[in-house]
Parts: structure tokens; sequence; C-alpha cells
């Protein structure tokens, strides 16, 4: 089971240039095969379905620990393409004028006419996430080669996408997601060397480019040592992810350190209405009528 | 972001009767169309999604704990495959004797080629969930509506593969679907009066047999309530799905209540090791090198 | 724009084993590639996509004619299956006793987990039918080169899918599909050696063995000449199919014939109500309550 | 079965900007999930796989009348589209000089390599319409409720195409659904009514904006009153539609009417020879050939 | 079983504008339904699956000489996507200034994120190839109907691309693919008449226009008899392809010829690294490091 | 381009126990995620993506000798489904009695309907192989690290079919798979290791399960030690396979060697014919009539 906070892992500055061919662009980020909706479902479906996990626990805990911080990075990606769709059509309530008209030239129409300006789990050509990219072989050595493998393929498309799109906001989200998924590449690795003696660590970083070629990833290992830190993302569980998540960082040296718990984070970026698109709508909806009832249960409006 | 924590919600009896084609069946619980991936991950992007939330905070509170429950239930009807799917071959190393000669006839063969008699996203036919069962339009009304809907197609579902399959395990799971989907069911049909003022809540049971008719549920709503108590699945967010979810409950006319937090749960069920799937393997694996750094690092092993 | 008349083309027997396998393998003939949404959508679409269609009335009209006959075959093929399904699991209402137990191995779970035991847009594998089976090049010369194809691998299908089912339910149903198929086949052949002047029609039948091998179809062509006669399914319009559908037959060299309008066909069979799907539900619905009404309006309920 | 009769049921207006991007938008309202591909054969299947018809013979009628009339939908979307392709490229048989250079750039090129620059059975991403999208069932409850919603999400739909597109085919054509799709909101809505006695009407529209805001849509309410008339698109059957379709349109208040048959519709509009297409090619066949048959068979040509 | 060897068919100049969305168009003709890996898929089964093959001996061998042929086909195809995406960004490792920007506009963004500007096995709109597109129903008639539809489809798209397209290297390639795409509807005409006795040969070509409307295509018939030669693709089998090909080309009345063995063809182009991309990376490899082994197993490096 | 031969890597014994369900679980072996047609498409287009192949070379031939080689393995799986599915129904061209019944429960019944008892490109659920299962990144090292993880899920697939079907046909199939496969894991890891120093080869066998377990394996292993030989399958190109491919096995410590060209092979075994199937049909024509064209032709027939 799961406890949700309303907070967001990184913050994001409001885009300078809302791009809805940006915002497809970072959709395969989050729905494309090497998406965060994929590294979210493989370890939890793997998770689930971990046999023998009493004799392998350190195993199980790792994947547990990574798999809900994947819940955080379809938030991010999501946030982040939220924002850059936000303001990219003409507001007002009026359809004569085509408030949507240059919609119509962009590559993910199904921003525009099945969302509200918003996230679709989709890839960079429109077409939907699917459970085809869950493997859960239930081998428990096969499936961390998977994840090594999945997690790298995975940086190769945050890199490539890093270099389609120059926005702050969507380069932001990347640079938190470099670091965080390279440290997964390494935590992967790691396991594979734990459970079989190989140094696999020494295979990365797959690509070869370094993540100090991406300011934004820099700042955040330089200044954060985001790089370094494995969250369990629980309050109690997953402490034996520390039996693999030990030593010393394979490319910089520095020591690795497990944190129980989340992220603190930041509260979610403000999403504006869209009223062309009727997104939310609800323009009649009084939110005075509720406020006695809220007043009598204690809440804060 | 989410936290995580290790159990399961509802406690699932061992199977009497292990069976590929009841844990094929059950698959669409999962994976389907209208399977709990589904309700999961609408209720999801809807709420990264929501334009409009300062001024429509209880949809919004309402739709994030629900989302936040869905995961407990995709994690509930994986278990319960993974245990229908447990000791259905004949154990051992050996593959010449042909220990997953009786797979061959299954219906899902995925289930003993890509997993280790575990679950998959997929339905009762073996197809791979897909985004393309997200509905996120931003439209508020148009979205619960399309929620209300599929609730009421998701309980249809869970009543039919209650009548397929007769196994304890399979039956306290649907049971316990189908109190908490009903309850979702009413949540939205409360949120779409709250906005409107049409009174959607009596079109409820929509099929129209009651939960009564199901001993697992009726159970679950005579002794715990759980028809009842509508949690939010955060430490302190969302406290505003209290605002909908208020009155009695539509069938019964019992007192609805919020309780912030989530279920207390039971450990999760022992997933027995199935060697001639190699799942996990790992044979050669020493655990007890890890004790000391456990016991340096404080975990009980 | 169509007129809907609520006939059936054929006369279906009731089954006399009603078998959800049966049934399964018949879907082939409903959503297959070379199913009868195939043959529907492909004219369809071709229809409304025919440029130049003053200049070549006559190709249009046959195609048009043809168009709208489909629609009756998709009806025919769904009925067949409805039937085929019907009484297949224990009738009643309590779930407890698992009233769908032995929907657990059929072929096609959706059957009885989607459909209410009936028929569904899918092929014999339960893959859903899609309209990348539609071809529509524009260019008339391969439009009904696809079309005599495709007709003919939809009745390799056919022969194929009788070989499989023996019920005469099927079979009757069947044997129509093949007959008015057939002569599906030899108009597009005449088609093509109307525009080009290369006797096409010699190549049938495709593949080799006659329809007197079905005794079904024999009866049809036999006592009906139902392989000779090319209904227009229009009021008034596609007279000029007529140019096209002329001469005898190239197997029994008998004289062909262009009849305007429809089939005049028979009620549909009854389908029975199936309680323990909710199929329909609606228990408490009182037809009395608008008896009134229906007196008003001069209907007989 | 059907009659198909050779008219449009809206007239179109000839583009004034043929544009390839507009008319892939438009793809979204033939073979997008919510388009008329998907309302046609929801209301098709779910007619023929109707358990108890007898008992609740008005929902029958309702759903065979509406579903035929769809049929006339699909066809007015494909005349749009086409109308909007005609002309995009440049006239000629000479392929040197790359006379489809634009369609390079366009957002649909199975536009003009699958087909003669007209509309095929995809959506707004060119992705095929899918059987997936056809929900049957088969508690009345449940499918009424389905089909409310679909033609909720339709219209959201069209409203966001509407604003996307500004040629006058396109939004003629859109204003057309709009009114009719918004019909059909309210026929299920009243079915529910009438099955439950909840005012579901109450709820409309949704979304929120009238169809006043379009004015090509407000002009077929005022003008011709087309929201209030339901055809039952058959000569003779689905009389008892009317047993629901009673009583005053819940917007405006007036009074509902049903109509017996289709409309009468206008002649297809022409579309023009593409020849750089070889749409429809067949430059060498000679009509008079046929003039005599023609005149023996008393037909006009 | 096959052998490789290092060259392809035809010589494709440097491309003088290379272009993202020509290389997306050009897909269609690798990955779309009609396009070389549907040829080359569909007659391999075929081969493999070819019953009665000593009786039927020349049908079987034309197919197998065919089949093998495809496989220079989808090598010619994807080395012209390759040239066409050679040089499209801006070259450099530093990914800050977004070498990839143009990227974002390109229709297939595949090429940039999921390749390393490389072809890949989709069509024009992104969509993979799948399996679906094989037909192999093992009967002769009906299987050698489907290659000549395939064929000719295949035409009408290469006809289609070419006219969208006018750098010279699609150009020449597709001249080549026209040439013996052509000279493959002959190769099917003839083993249709061959088996029937009617005169399929005259029905083509399909769609009408002539060869000789391309440049490139004549150039290769008049120069090389490229429409003439069938080539076993085989050092010593599938002689009795020459059976069937025999006589004279339908067109222009010149004799057919059979080649024992393949196209001498010339070396692949050069594809220069991509290193924005990180295509291929390895910049620490040292090649002289192996050289020495390379010495002793006699190659030259 | 490719020269192919008529011969069979493998020589199959005939089915003892001829069966549908074995055929299809077979199948994942060939379309599955995992299967052959993925090894085969993944190495060809990466062989015709390879950038930088001057200065990588050794890299380039691996992939290419090894790409070529899995042409061979679709042929053997297919031919092995073939043997499978051969006799599985009554023969007879006589419809009536129903020669297909048995299909009717069949799991796949493509094999029945689409096909004539032949493989066809889908997995064990009868899914299609699609393009999205080929990955070509283009970067070096990614695309190598996919290649061994793609091998060790393959080597997971095949140790589980092994393990559902015991006929001996299948399984000598199987077991020549687990040794060209086992082979080719060797070599990517061996290429890891040469690209980056890392000890990969030392991860193998993933899973753990040694080739020794599966007799046909074993003895393919031991008598022709298959599992140390890399064959070019080129005439003259990719020596330089040589050099990654040295050393020892890392399981056995035997010597590896390279042989440049293809296996010797076994004639195809003899497909009988399903005249019920139509397949191959054709019964009318005369081989006889060709005689005379082959003698002068210089033919054996």
């Amino acid at each position: 089971m799961i406890l949700r906070y309303d907070r967001l892992a990184v913050e994001l500055p409001k885009p300078k240039n809302p791009s809805p061919n940006d915002a497809a662009a970072v959709q395969e980020l989050l729905g494309g095969k090497f998406g965060e909706m994929s590294t979210l479902m493989n370890y939890t479906f793997q998770s689930f379905n971990f046999r023998g996990r009493d004799r392998l626990r350190p195993f199980y805990d790792l994947t547990c620990s990574i798999a809900a911080e994947e819940y955080s990075h379809i938030e991010a990606v999501s946030y982040a393409i939220n924002l850059l769709l936000t303001g990219t059509t003409v507001r007002g309530k009026d359809p004569v004028p085509a408030p949507l008209k240059d919609a119509t030239d962009a590559r993910n129409t199904y921003h525009f006419i099945a969302s509200g300006q918003t996230a679709l789990p989709v890839d960079s050509m429109g077409n939907p996430w699917t459970g085809a990219n869950v493997f859960s072989s239930g081998n428990l050595k096969l499936d961390l080669l998977h994840n090594f493998f999945l997690e790298c393929g995975a940086r190769a498309n945050k890199m490539r996408v890093y270099e389609m799109v120059s926005d702050p906001c969507a380069r932001t989200m990347i640079g938190y997601l470099l670091v965080r998924g390279g440290l997964h590449v390494v935590a992967y690795a790691k396991a594979l060397e734990k459970l079989t003696g190989v140094e696999v660590t020494k295979l990365v970083p797959v690509p070869e480019l370094s993540n100090d070629a991406f300011p934004e990833a820099k700042k955040l290992q330089d200044q954060q040592k985001l790089h370094l830190k494995l969250y369990t993302f629980s309050p109690d569980d997953y402490k034996q992810a520390g039996i693999i998540w030990t030593g010393n960082h394979p490319e910089d040296g520095q020591p690795l350190e497990v944190i129980q718990g989340g992220f603190q984070g930041v509260p979610y970026p403000k999403l504006e209405e869209e009223p062309q698109l009727n997104s939310p709508g609800a323009d009649d909806y009084d939110p005075d009528m509720f406020k006695d009832i809220a007043k009598k249960m204690g809440m804060k409006m």
C-alpha cells in the first residue's frame, strides 16, 4: 500500500516559451518504452511477484524502494508537460475565433482533444504506453540485468530529449531524472555485483557521456549529492536496500548513503485554467456553499 | 510523491485449488479495460492534470484519495493471481520430465514463459493494459462522469469474475474489491451531485445486484463497515475529500466517514519459490555474507 | 444514409449444442482480418472516397450495393454467435455457486466478462478488429483487385470455420455467407473484367473447393439461386451495378440477375435473458407504466 | 438489414482553404475513441446483442434508431475530410516535379500514401479505430450509462476540433454533429430516467458550453429544430423509441418529436479526381462501351 | 539458411538535402503494411510453410527467390533513410546548445530518440511493422493472388512516396524498387497464369502508370534490363523458378531471363558518426589494441 | 544482400505426438518479444544502422554474423511448428464431417484459419510480432548491453518452453537454440568485455541453469562443439568477428573458434499436404506440362 503526499520532488520553473512540440517530445520520458511509466511498472510488478524474498530480502527491498521513487518521476514528467502546454492557446470561451487553431499543427493533437492541455500516458509519437513494456521473469539475475539495461536505455532517452528541448522547465526536470536515474543504474549494477561478484558498476556510464555535461544535473549532484542518496520512500520498510547500496559511487568515489523515507519536495506548481477547453469548467460551482461543512470538519479552505 | 509500506490491504487465504485458468480470469481485474490498472492510472493522471484545483479543491482531494487507494487494489489482485499460480506445476530443477507440461494447455502461457508464475499487466485474454484506457479530459464534470461509469463497469467485471472462480483466495479478494469499488461508485456519484445537484447516487447499484449477494463482500460491510469509510491514503493531505464524502450511504442509509491515512493491512502472503522456472534462482547467493553489514546498519535479517 | 429494418437475412436454427468455443471460432468471420467487419468497412469507405464517380458510376454503384449487403452479414454472424452462447452457463441470480464456472476454460473470456454472452468485434483469438484492415487506395483497379483478393481470403476463412464447427446454427449462417461471399468474389472479378478485359472470373473459385461441397450453401444456390442475384440494398439507387453484374455465372453458367432493394429476411431470433450476467437486468422496470403513452402514440406493445 | 440511399445528411460547402492538417484533426471525429465509428459500432453491437428485448422494447428501439443515424455521421465526417483534402496537391500525372511534396510535412501521411487524399478509419494521430472501443455489457442500465458518457465525451471532442479548424466545410459538419450528438446525449439521459427515475437530463450539457456558442449548430437548432427530432431511420420499425423520446428538451423546453424514417438529405458533394495519385485512374475505361447495356436496362448514365 | 555479403544492391548518391521528414515518408516503404518488411516476411513464411512442394516445386522456387531478394530491399530502404537522416542535426558533444532542437518538429521523433538518426521497422506515421501483415494461407492459388495484390499495393506506395520526395538518394532507391517490385508483380502474375491459364499478366501495370514515368526506374530498365532478370539469390538452389519466369515481359515484349545467384552490388555507403547522439560513442576504444590479434588471424584492418 | 540455400540447420525428427498446443507454445520462440524474429531483426537493423563502422569494425562484423545466423533460427522454429501441426486434423476433402473439429479447442486458432497448419509470426498467445521489439539506439555500448540482455531473456524463454513440451521434434530444435543462443550470449558478453574491460562473461549463464541440464543441447556441445564455433554466415565477409570471438569459453574453458561460412545443414523435412485446408490445393495442376521446359533448361524435376 502507499500513502501519497501532495508535493513534487523537484521545483520546476515556469516555462519561458511554452511549446506543444516540446511537450510532445517530453512525453517519451513519460509513456515511451523507456519512460517513467515503464520503470515504475516494471519494478512495481517485480516487487509484487518476488518469490523467495525472505532469502533475498536486500534485493526485494532495493526494488521496492526504487519502485516507490518512480512514482515521483511520472509525477515530475507530467507536471513539466502540463506546464509546457499551459497557455499555448488563446484563452477565452468563444469557440468562433478558433482559439485552438495552432494545435492543428502540433505533433500531438491528443493534448488538445483528449486532454485539457495536459499529460497522457503516451510516447513522443502519441502511441500509448503498454503493459507489454513490463518485464517480470521472476529470475532475479535476469530481472536485475533487465533493470540495469532499462535504466541505461532510459538514460539515453533522457539525454536525447534534453538535447531537443532547451526550456528551463523541461531541463530542470530532465536534470533531476538524469541524476536519479543514474543512481538507479548504479543501484542495479551494485545488486548484480552483490549477486555475482562481477564488477558491473565499472560499465557505467552507459551511454558514455557523464552527467557533468548537463548543468542542471551537475548542480543537483554538486549541491545536494542527489546521486549518492538512496531513499527508501517508506516510513519504516525496505531498510535492507542498504545492504546493496553501500560503498562509494563508481564515478566520483563519494560515499553512498541510504535515507529512510522520501524527499521533502515542494508544493505542486499551479496549473491555470484553460477555459476554451472547458478545463476544468464548472464555472457555476460555488465553493462557498461548502465552507460551513469545512469549518465544522476543521479544514482550512 | 508516495511512501510505500509493506502490507497488503486484505488477508488472502491460501488457495484450495491453485488453477492457472482461474488466475487467467482474474487478470481481467488487473489489466483489463476496467481493471485496477485502469482505475489507478485514470485517477492518478486526472490528479496530476487537475486545472483550477484551488477553486475546486474538494474534487481534487477526492480524486487523489481514491487514486492512492487503487495502488492497494493492483497489489491485492496481483497477490491473488500469484497465489492462484503458486504450485500449479511440478517443483524441481530437472527440465527433462517437462515440469511445465500442464502449462501448455493453460489459457495464459505468459504466466509460465514471461513470468515466474506471477501476475502481469494483461487482461483475461493476455492482451496488455494500454495507456489508451486513461481518460483525462480536464473537464471536471466529464471526468467525474467517466469515473462513475468506469467504476460501474469495473463492478460488472468483478461480479462476473466472481461468478467464474470459486476459490476462497480469489473470492476474498473480489469481495474486498466489490466493497471498495462500490464505495468509489458512490463517491463519484456524490461528487457529481455536489457539482450539479442531480441525485446521481440514486442510480446505484449499477449493475443492479447488491453487494449483499456476495458473502465475502457482505461480511466486510457488516463487520468492518468498509463501504462507509473513505481513507485519504495520505499522512496529512486530501482532507477536503470529506466535503464530498458526507451524509449517508444511498443503499443502507448508514453515516459515511472519512479516515485520514491508509488501511493497517496485513503482511504480504509468502510466495514460495518455483525452482523449475528459476524463480528466483540465485541458489548460490549466500545471505550470511551480508549479515555483518546488516548488523552494523542495525537491521534485523 | 441508411434505413434499417428489423429483419435478419437468413433463418438460423436454434443451436443443438451451444458452445463457447464454437462461438469463439465463429468470431473470426466477424472481427477477423477477413471477417465481415472488414468487408463492410472496406467497401463503405471505398464508396465514400470514390473519386471520379460520374465517369465510373457502375463501379461505384456495385461497391455501394455490396457495402450495404455486408451490414446484413455482420448481423448474421453476430446472431449466430449470440445463439451459440445462449444458455451455455447456469441460469440464476445467485453468484455463490459460480454459475459462470465453465467460462473459465472458454477460449474467449470476453464473451462472459465484457459482454452478456454475445458477439464482439474481435477475431477468433479475441483480438479486436482494427481500422488498419481497411484498404482504400483510391485507385480503382487496385481497390477492385484488393476486394477480389479480400473476398477470396474471406472465403477461405469461411470454409475453414465451417470445417471446425458442426452445429446447424453456425453452418446455416456460414452456408449463407459462402453463397453471398461467393457472389461478391464473382462481382469484383467481373468488375475487373469490365475495366481491363482480362477474364478474371476464370480464376474462381479461390480456394478451389466448390460451394457444392457445403450442403447448406448448395441448398441456397439450388433452391433460391442466391448465388445469381445481386441486390442493390437500396430503395432506388445503385442501379448501374447492373452494367457489371450481367451475363452468366462462371461456375454453372446460369444467368445473373439484379434485384432492386434488399432481402425480405426473417424476424430476428429471440435472445433469452441471462440473469446471472445481469443481462439485461432491469428487473424492476415496469413496461406497463408506459402502456398509456404507447396507446396514445398508436403503438402496439 | 439496411437499405442505403445516395444522399448526405448535411450540405457541406466547398472548403475555402483545403488543408491536410485540418483534415487530420477532423479524423478524430471519425476514427477516434470518441469518434463516429465508435458511436456507430457501439449502438449497432448493443442492438444485435440486446437480450430480453420484448420486455424492454422501447430501449431496444431507441438504440436501433440512433445506431442507424450514426451511419450518416461517419459519412458526413468522411465527406468533410475528403473535401478538405481535395486539391491540396499539385494536379498532374508527371511524378518528376514531386506533386505531393507538401504532403511530406502533413501530419497524416496515410492520406497521401494509403488513400487518394481521402478519409480513413483512423484518429487525429493516424492510429486506427479498434473494436476495443465497443462496449456491450448486456446490462441495460450499464450500457445506457456508457452511451450517455460516450456521447458526452464525443461532444467534448467535437467542441475542441471546432476550436481547431475554422473552414466552413468542417464547421458546418461539426455544427451538425453537435446538434445531433446533443440530441443523442439527451436521448440516453431520458432512457436512464425512464429506467431509474433519476433526472439524468438535468446533468446536460456536458461539457457545460451550450450549442448556442457554435453558430452553425445554433442555426440548425433555430431553423430546423434538429435538436428536437428523433428519426427512426427505418421505414417501419423502431416506433417505440417514441416512448422514451417524449416531453420537452431539457435546455430550451421545446417539445420533442419522433419522425419515422430518415433525413431527406442532399446529393453527395462531387469528389474531383486526383490524377497524380492515380485516383481513380482508369483513364482508358470507355463508359460508352456500356451505354447499350444501360439503355436496354433502362438506366440513365 | 542464408549467407550474407556486405554489399548494397544499388548505389545511392549522398543526399543533397538531408531531411527528417523525407526520411519519415520513406519509412512507409520499409515498415508500412505494403513496405519491404511485409514483402520479405510474407514470402519467407510462405516458403517455410509451403506444403506439397515436391509436386509444385516451381512455385516454391519462385517464392524463395523473391523472398531472398526482398532482404536486399529492406537494406536499400534502410540505407536511404540513414543517409537522409545523416547530418540533419548539429554535430558536437555538448548537449547544452540543444543540438537536436530541430528534431522537436520532425514528424518521426523515434529517429532521434530511439535510434541514432537511422531506420526503424516503422511506417511513415511511426507505427511499428507487425506480423499481422503476413499472409500465409497455405493455399497456393490464394497465396499467389495475395502476393500479386501485395506487390501492386506496394507499387502504388512507391509511386506516391516518389512524388513526395525529390532528393536523388531517395529517388534512386525508389526507382530501383519500382523496377524490381514491378518484376515481382509480373512474376506472381505469371505464376497465377501457369497455375490457372488466366492471363493475369495483362492486368499490369497496377496502378496504370508505367515505370517509364520515373526516370531513375526507366534508366535501370533501359540500361541494365533489370525488369527482365529474375535472380535466384542462391548459390545453387531455386532453379525451377525458371519454369515460371519464361517468355516475354508483358509491357515491352523483351525476353525474360533467370540468373543464378544475387546482384554484385556496391559497397555500403559510409554512415558518419553522430556524436551528439552518442552514436556510436565508444570514443575510448582503441582499435590498435587488437591489431596484433588481427595480424595473426590474417585479417586486414 | 543475402544468398539463401535450401537447407535446415538442424535435423528435426518427425513428432511422435503432433499437438496444436505444443505448436502454440513453441510460437513464443518465433514471434514472442524474446523470439527469433526479435533477435534476427534487432541485429539486422543494428547492422544496417551501424555508424562509425570503420573504427569499430570487429563489433560490426560480429553483429552481422549473428544477424545472419538468426535467419536459420526463425527457419528452424518454423519447421518445428509446422511438423508439430502436421497431421493434427483429419485428412480429407469433405468439409461435412468437420475435419477441423479439434481445432476449435486449440489455443491458437490462427494455425487452422489463417494458415494451413503452419507457423505465423505470432507469440504463444497469438499476438503478432511487432517492430516495437527492435532496439537500435546507435550507441554501441548500449546496443551490446541490450543484445546481451535480449539473448539472456531468450534463453529463459527457451528453457521454459522446453519444460512445457516433451516431443523430440520440439526439444531437438530447442536444444539447438539453447546451444547457439548460449553462444550468442557469450559473444555479446565478450564484445562488452573488449569494449569496456569489464568481465561480463562471468555473469553467464543467465538464468543460472547450465545447458548440460538439457540432453539435446548437451549432445550438440559434447559431440559437435557447437557452443564454441562462431560462423560468419558469409562467403567472405565479417572476418573481424574473430577479434572478439577469441579465447576460451567461460563455462568449460574450451577454445573458441571462428568458421567462415554457414552450417552445412540438412534437407528440409517434408511437409505433407493438408487437403481439408486446401493446402496447397492446386490438385489440377499438371507438373508434367512443364517437363519439357525444365528439360531444355537442364533442370531435374
